[in-house]
């Protein structure tokens, strides 16, 4: 997401320690007591994981997101909520905040696509995350992805069939027929303006 | 391929059995001294396969179509060349034809996607018939497959993430760059001229 510095950011996450916690370290393997916990890893502004976390009060949402701007204005949209939670922090570093098996959930939406083959690492589902996820995941977890860009999409289904993932619900056109319990995310509602193509799968790891 | 029952068809077929031999099972494992060996199922009237053999002189072809009247159109359509055979037969009896490994890679070209669920055992993508490629095919062995059908497409490739195949070269429209060496069917032409999307994915059998 490109976005110039905001200043007073860090403060308006200091402000929000309900929200945003101050040492998620601490809350590795703690973030949930009994209720699944999903996990948007790129969360930018939000909008998705407030409306999830108000759509399903018996799950546990967290948001991780790397910009503090970006994460200020998450911050800022969100209601407070005993479900929802956000982490200024890089996905790199995911089991830095979470135990092994703890998630039941990733949401992977419109992450950068990172077109250029040189920048392929970068992608968040290159081999060396789709191993880290596996770690942090549940037995029976899984990973939805959503995205408008074609090449990433295909990249990602190839990476996830490589990488012991099994394939779910491929959809190569998600707004054609869109689900009912579809959540629009604010990249996905610019997209739907412009009637781009939206394609969307779950990779689930098997038993 | 909905088509008329031709007179005549069986006599085409055994004027010709150089191309189309009247024992095919007396084949099996021995298809091929020392050339690799690629498949067509249900491979209609043979322009792909035909113009296959011609340009790969070093690869061994076979077409397997279970209609006789279909194929019949193929055995006129090719030349003799010492390459490309044609078999009368059904793909579940696949291995009364062809020994465990023997064959390198396999093409699955708009093969019939039976949209009804009620249908999904006939798709070729089915489990069953993802077992039976795994027997047949060779260690490094693959499939490739290309369709018009969007939903037997996202349906396939989510049956092989989930039967042991990887997946590869994923397009969602392969004629917006064709690459150079494609070489297009008879129903692939016909779609083409509609200007319909085509798909397309290679799927291997991991070491
Ligand atoms: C293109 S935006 C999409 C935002 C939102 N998910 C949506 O769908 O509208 C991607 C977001 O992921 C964040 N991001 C990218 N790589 C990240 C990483 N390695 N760790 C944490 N956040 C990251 C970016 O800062 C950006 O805010
Ligand atoms: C839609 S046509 C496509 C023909 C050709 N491959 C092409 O791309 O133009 C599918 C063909 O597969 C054949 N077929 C379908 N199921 C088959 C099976 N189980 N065994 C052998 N052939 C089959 C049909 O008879 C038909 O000729």
């Amino acid at each position: 997401m490109r976005l110039r510095k905001r200043p007073g950011a860090m403060e308006v996450l200091r402000e929000r320690p309900g929200i945003v916690p101050q040492k998620p370290e601490q809350l590795r393997g703690q973030w949930t007591e009994d209720k699944p916990l999903h996990v948007e890893l790129g969360t930018g502004k939000g909008r998705f994981l407030a409306r999830m976390a108000e759509k399903y009060p018996s799950t546990s949402f967290v948001g991780m997101e790397k910009m503090e701007s970006v994460l200020s204005y998450a911050v800022e949209g969100m209601e407070q909520q005993d479900n929802v939670r956000l982490v200024h922090g890089n996905v790199s570093d995911l089991q830095d905040y979470f135990a092994s098996g703890e998630i039941d959930r990733i949401y992977l939406n419109f992450t950068d696509p990172w077109p250029k083959n040189r920048h392929e690492k970068r992608r968040l589902t290159f081999p060396t995350f789709l191993r880290l996820y596996k770690e942090v995941l549940s037995p029976r977890g899984d990973i939805h992805l959503k995205t408008d860009n074609e090449d990433f999409f295909t990249y990602s289904v190839e990476q996830f069939s490589r990488n012991g993932y099994h394939l779910n619900n491929l959809t190569l056109n998600l707004h054609a027929h869109e689900p009912e319990d579809n959540v629009r995310t604010e990249y996905e509602q610019k997209f739907a303006d412009r009637a781009q193509r939206i394609f969307r799968v779950e990779a689930y790891l098997p038993e």
